[in-house]
């Protein structure tokens, strides 16, 4: 199954897509939250298309698509999961994975804006495989990791270089900003995806390729990344857990480059779809 | 106002202090969420006590009291925010806020366990006072940081060291583990609080006192903070925002001492009352 959630930020109604088409699931009557998942709602879900295909409308054209999966308790970020990126960065090959957080204000739709934050000079991108956990995770053992994971998606994990190295303090200050969680277009459940460590992943500005990478070139696999997490914290139904980026980030160029309002980010993974955001420049409402 | 919330768990009721007398507020028929925060639910509140004060039925004795504020979107907290806590972790006094984020799920009531996670050593504590976020706060105005103040409680930052600080990457993967931010006993309004910078905080582990502070060392004060965590992410109502901790941490003793089980921490700030956890080791439930 593909789920995508429609409509205004934080109104946001269920759905599915089908073949190539957007339907709406509004009469499945729940959102993909943390009770969806703890409560067998892909289950649920699965038996409400297979007996409702027939009357489900499509979505008109210009329906805004938010994230696939409701705000969550967290967003787990892995860092320098990719050699290359590490290398690019300047930052040593890590140990064991490193762990970042972001705030769960930062979660937008796959193509809303991409808003730099006031006194920003270096809002970054970074293309990443996302998962979403399908149930509580606590000190999961590798060898039965993948069966607590709900679907996979796409995830840019927008980044602003000085406030997260050079403002005092962890990487979170520069990577939970407003807008800096664009997820989606969809979640897609694992029977979609195949080897999740076998995608190509993707991203552009303005149309020039800047990262261009594979999952086969992780560091730390997804189910080291489960069960290494769930060491932890305890993971929750419907958290999102990116992977990490592989090389191609403007802080790597050099000279570094960066964002600036205007700009088009396009960025997809295979099997997970693309999305696209505009970058504006911070206004007050 | 102090508000208690009461009972199970994840299934807490919310409740009341008047005098010394913990009250079930049940009928008052909303948790103190996000969206009790958002809706002005402080002033609902009052006026709910004002026209129900006679009919209140105080707590049985032994009834759990968990964290006064349900599980927020986040749980930010400052770093080395007092000089002498920097200078028994050997840290350079920070320019500028250090900012890092505990994992909502390790948020717990006042005199819960404190469960050591598995492999952990060097689990230690941190009296902190907190403050909640009363209403969505972005690019805040120093002077007017304090009308975005719900209230105030009292928090441990349990703290594990060695993820913290030798396990790769930021300060999160130590400071979220499960049962890791008793919070409470209370939330109280800051008309109950007076001036939250001259507060005095204490802790001791088995009846030796570890920390005794002042809220009046704070290197960046309350206004400061708010104003200046807005400017990385929209706080919302309901968040809860941890101040740092003065001197007297484990890791700052020569040599370090840290938590095993059967230890008994008790810990209180002026006005917010104490709490108090036995420390357990992890056993799978």
């Amino acid at each position: 199954m593909k789920l995508i959630r429609h409509g205004d930020i934080y109104k946001e109604k269920p759905g599915v897509i089908i073949g190539d088409v957007q339907y709406d699931a509004s009469a499945f009557g729940e959102d993909f939250n943390e009770a969806f998942f703890e409560t067998d709602g892909l289950e649920r879900l699965k038996k409400f298309i297979e007996e409702n295909k027939a009357e489900l409308t499509p979505l008109s054209e210009g329906t805004r698509l938010g994230s696939p999966v409701a705000r969550p308790s967290k967003i787990l970020c892995i860092g320098l999961n990719y050699a290359d990126h590490a290398k690019e960065s300047n930052a040593a090959l890590p140990p064991e994975p490193v762990l970042f957080m972001k705030s769960t204000t930062s979660l937008v739709g796959p193509y809303d804006d991409i808003v730099i934050p006031k006194n920003s000079v270096k809002t970054d991108w970074e293309v990443e495989l996302a998962f979403v956990i399908g149930k509580k995770a606590s000190y999961v053992e590798e060898s039965e990791a993948m069966d607590y994971i709900a679907g996979y998606c796409l995830h840019n994990d927008v980044s602003e270089r000085e406030f997260q190295l050079e403002r005092s303090g962890t990487w979170d200050k520069g990577k939970g900003c407003d807008t800096f969680a664009p997820v989606g277009p969809f979640l897609a459940t694992p029977d979609e995806v195949g080897d999740p460590h076998q995608l190509r992943l993707w991203l552009t500005v303005n149309g020039r390729t800047m990262q261009d990478g594979n999952t086969r070139d992780f560091i730390f696999n997804i189910p080291f990344l489960v069960s290494y997490l769930s060491q932890f914290m305890t993971l929750l139904p419907g958290d999102i857990i990116s992977t990490g980026t592989p090389k191609g980030v403007g802080l790597g160029m050099n000279p570094p480059v960066y964002l600036k309002p205007g700009d088009v980010v396009e960025l997809g993974i295979d099997g997970l779809g693309s999305s696209k955001q505009t970058v504006k420049a911070y206004a007050k409402n």
